[in-house]
Formats: structure tokens, sequence, C-alpha cells
């Protein structure tokens, strides 16, 4: 068994992507891997189950310089975030058969060097899933923004860009427990509708729909935005900055709409964060991966109780891979966008 | 005496300003004023002294809404701070003699009708001018920012836009008190003189001189930046944002360039926020007027001991505030501008 080789399906970049990225920026290709570790070696070889789409990793596949994250190697399979089962291990923390999450390749089997970044997965009553999203990276950017950053109070009120999305659900489902008026936005009937009446926001709307974005955050605040939970950035940001009340918070956790442009959508009310003393701070998950105990703590009970729930998006197959990874940017998926490589 | 009606030289707000404010947007009148105040109203009719020429007026001279500010009112007497001599005084607080600082109309005597905001001058062993700036509104925007939002550690690197002026001179001074590495910028040879030699910034440059800023701040801060202290908004955000360190501050307290813009310039650089974890925040003075006590207490002894030193630029003379006003904006003034109507 352990020297056993397999295929191994792999989703590999073609070369650095310039601009908005496609489907044909990235092969399925089959090669082999050996079920074992290196005699010696700490590393970790995982099968993994199910892999993250996250809007970061449109970044890593462009030339980065000067960023919080790597670029990814052309001609090397895809990485990312993923929940994997370990197959063989040459470090004391894991043992055959445990369950872990973190970051790993695009494919079927991925050889982890640096197994010391995995989390272990020790609730299993929740779907292993889960934890490319509401118990993983994700899951961390809402709680470390919302709670962390943002600390919001009863009665304050709340806007969510992309309220569907693998964050954006779980911060308005954080903010209702916490007794804010909630509001989001997403750009599909399905994806407004998500919002509204599973996730118990207040209200959302289509932004697609709305002509006069500026009238509409008016309606839904008449007294103005507290919280602003930023995924989008260019029109939308200036628009929320107008309508925000004085001494507001905005996180920005991702600008996705920006990722992928040459020349990103400016920004011009600026100033509007003088007028009414507002905060804007940028964070990303993995500061606050040290209190990932105190969220499981505190998330599991509210999964379990079913005042948390979680909508997935799932893609089978590592070949649906670059479908749905391409599929994210344009909007295609409706919650969380996970691949499915393989059940167990 | 109580009735003694005397002349009163006002500079008036002809009407709301469109786009770039002007000289003639302003008259210089003469009316006439009643040395005393109304039997029961608890009113202060004080005589200008010192008048402070703040970029924030500038809005005010605009139809507004939505600010922290309101609109001035066409044909009234312009109104801002300035240090001022109590006449007569209808309100226990203060006395006859007494020196105070606050909101004041920009006129040789004011009838104050809310006393309550008024700081009294306690201490007079300092210029009288200075309770329009260092001592002033100015003065707590530079120590709120610095030491309240910022909390800057020794050894962290500062860049100042606007770094000779009414707020920047102060926060570079005490930037280089906590053993800040500080940089600073502006318009003009001479201003840049200043904080070079007199608030011994460890350098200082023409932003005007050079042609490529992003190549400048590598060269000043080859680290990058931690605090950048922003006066200016557009281009040069955009540039920092670029040389910002992580988790980097960027306290936004006026965009004097912004302020008179139709369409103001864009920022481009957002993402930057995310992928450096920085934070924004915009603040104005009054946020920390509580602590003014605590400011006096701690600032008083820098400047007996030269620690602190402040240039001001002080024209002569009510008949100078409308050029003196809109030199602010032309960036003429090299230090603190000071509208000097009254010496006593």
């Amino acid at each position: 068994m352990a020297d056993e080789v397999v295929s191994n399906k792999q989703v590999i970049l073609r070369d650095y992507v310039e601009g908005f990225p496609e489907e044909s920026d990235m092969d399925v290709t089959t090669g082999t891997v050996r079920l074992s570790v290196q005699a010696g070696s700490n590393a970790v070889l995982v099968k993994n189950l199910y892999l993250s789409c996250d809007p970061y990793i449109w970044n890593r596949m462009k030339k980065l310089a000067g960023s919080y994250t790597e670029s990814l190697k052309p001609g090397s399979p895809i990485s990312g975030y993923g929940a994997c089962k370990v197959i063989y291990s040459g470090h004391q923390k894991f043992k055959k058969g445990d369950l872990v999450w973190g970051i790993t390749g695009w494919e079927e089997y991925t050889l982890i060097t640096a197994p010391e970044t995995l989390f272990k997965i020790e609730h299993m009553d929740v779907p292993v899933s889960y934890y490319t999203g509401l118990l993983g990276m994700p899951g961390m950017t809402a709680h470390g923004g919302f709670f962390r950053v943002f600390c919001p109070k009863k009665g304050e009120t709340m806007f969510i860009s992309a309220a569907s999305g693998a964050v954006g659900q779980l911060v308005g489902q954080f903010a209702k427990l916490t007794g804010c008026y909630v509001v989001g936005c997403a750009g599909s009937k399905e994806k407004v509708d998500l919002p509204k009446n599973k996730f118990k926001f207040d209200d959302a709307f289509n932004y697609k729909e709305v002509t006069d974005l500026a009238a509409a955050l008016k309606r839904y605040f008449p007294d103005g935005i507290d919280i602003y939970f930023q995924n989008v950035g260019g029109k939308m940001l200036d628009e929320v900055l107008l309508n925000m009340k004085s001494h507001g918070r905005i996180a920005a956790c991702g600008m996705i709409l920006q990722y992928n442009l040459e020349q990103p959508e400016p920004v011009y009310n600026l100033t509007q964060i003088i007028a009414k003393q507002i905060r804007m701070e940028g964070f990303v998950a993995f500061e606050f991966y040290p209190q990932y105990p105190e969220y499981l703590e505190m998330v599991l009970p509210q999964i379990r109780e079913g005042k948390i729930v979680y909508v997935e998006d799932i893609a089978e197959g590592i070949e649906s891979g670059p479908a749905a990874r391409i599929g994210l940017f344009s909007g295609k998926n409706v919650g969380k966008q996970v691949v499915a490589v393989a059940r167990e």
C-alpha cells in the first residue's frame, strides 16, 4: 500500500493570466502519485475531498508583487483551501484517516510539505464541506471582520454586498443574531431569495434591477448605514459612502469586482470618510486563525440548533474545477462554491 | 459704555460658491455694533483678535447637505474659529476682559449667542494667536489623530502631506518626539525648508518638483510607510497606498485639494486596503475636545521648553481676510494662516 502508485487528475495553470481569466487558462491533466511520503520527511499525503473556490485565488493567477498572497506557478496544479483526508503522514500531529483543512492542491492527491499549517477536523457531525466555508477561511473572515473589527451593537444597520456569497451569508446571519437590521444585495433573483427567506435578513434586493442605487439605499436605510460589509468596491462603495451614518464602519474583506480589472474602478467619495468620521479597515482571515477554537465553540452549537444555516453550490468532480472557478467570477454560483473531488 | 455703538468691519459671503472660491465671493463692509448684550440674554459680545483660516470653511461657502458642518449664510459675515476678548458677558462662565477661543464671526466684534461652546484661555505666556492653531482646533486635530487614532510606536515610519500646514507641522513634531521616522512633502521650497530645518523632520520634499512620486516614496521609505497623515486625497493617496506597509494606518483629517472640485479626484488603489490590511479612518477635531485639558497639560510644557515650535503666517487686518482665505486654497501661506484683526 505504502508504495502504491495511482493516477492523479490535476487542474494546471497554463500561464499567468492577464485580464479576465477563462476556463482555457487551466488544463485538467492526469498524472500519477505515489501514495507514500519519503522516509524522514514530515510531509503529509492527502486525498482531496472538497476544494474551495475563493475569490482571492483569481488574483494568484496573475503575476503578482506586493500582495499578501503569492502567484501560482504556471505548469503546476492550482492551490487553495480544501478539506482533505490524510492518506499517509510523516508528521506526528496527523495520522492516516484524519480529516484536515487548509491549503492543498487542485488535484485528487496532494503531498503537503508544510503540514503545520493544516487544521485538524475534530467535529464530524456537520458536513465536511463546511470546512471550506462556514468552518474554514470564509467563516473566519466573517467572524473576524464582524466581531473583532466591527463590534456591532444591537439596533445598528448593516448593508452587505454579495449577500448570498461564502462570507456575506454568514455576516448577515451573525448580524441578525446580534440584533442588527440587515439588508443585502446580490445579482440574481435566486441569490436575493436566499438572504430574504433562508438567512432571515430584513430585506435584500437585486442590484442589477435597480436603476438608482442611491435611491434604493435611501429607501432601505432612511437613517443611513452603520456598517458596510464590503465585497465589491467601485461604484457601489461610492454610493454607500454617501449613505453611511456618522462613525460608520466599512470592512474591506474583498473587492471581487476589482480583482480582474486592469484598471480598478475608481472611488470618488472618500471625503465622506472625513465628513462622517468613517473607519474603513482591510483584513484577511488568517489574522484571526489563532481564535479558531473560540470561533468553533461559538458557531458549532448555532449550526446544530439551526440558528446558522449555510448554503453551498457544489460542483461534482475535479473536472468541473475550472468552470466552477470561472463561474464564481461571473457570479454563477448561488451560495458558497465548492468542488467535490471525492466524498470520502 | 454699555450702550456704546461702534463701527464693525465685516467679511460678508456674497452668495453660495460654486466651484473654485474667489476673493470676489466675499465683501468687506462696515456696519455698526452695540457694545452690550440684551438684558436677560446669556450671550457674550467679543472683540475678535485672531481669526483662523481653516480649509473646512471653503466647504461651508458652498450649498451643503449631509456634511458635519453647515453652510454659511449669504449676506451674513463668514464664521470660523478665532481667539477673542470678551467685551460684555451675559454668561456666568465669562467676564469682561476674558480671552476665549471658539467659533466667532469674521468681523471686528461678534455677538456669540451660544457661549457654552467657547473655551476660556487660561495660559497667556504663549502667543494668543496659537489658540487658533497649535492650541486650538488644528492642535486638537493633530493630537486626536495622532495619539488617539493611530497610537504610533517608536521606529514607525510616517509620511505627511501638507507638512508645513497648520496640522501637518504639529503631527510631524509629535511623531519625532515619539521616535518615528518622518518625511513630509509640501508645494514650495520655503514650505519644504520648514519641516526639514525648523521642525526637525528626517526629510521633506517638494511634490511639485517630483516627476515620479512613486519613485520618491520608494526612495524615502524603502521598507514602506506605517502611517500616512492624509490632507490631500486623490493621486497622492493612490501612490501612498501602493507604498504602505502591512497594517498601515491612514488618518483622513482633511482632503484640502478635494474640497473645491466639482468632481473629486478618483482613488484607484483601494484594494491595497485589503491586501495590506490597512485601516483608514476619518475624524474631526471636535470629537477630541473633551480631552482638551490633557492636551494642554502635555503640549504647554513642550512649547515652553522649545520642543514644539509653531510657524504662523499672519495677515494684518480684517481687510486682508478674503485674500488670506483664498490664498490658503492655492497654498500661498507658509505655516498656519491667521488673520490678525486686533492685537488686544
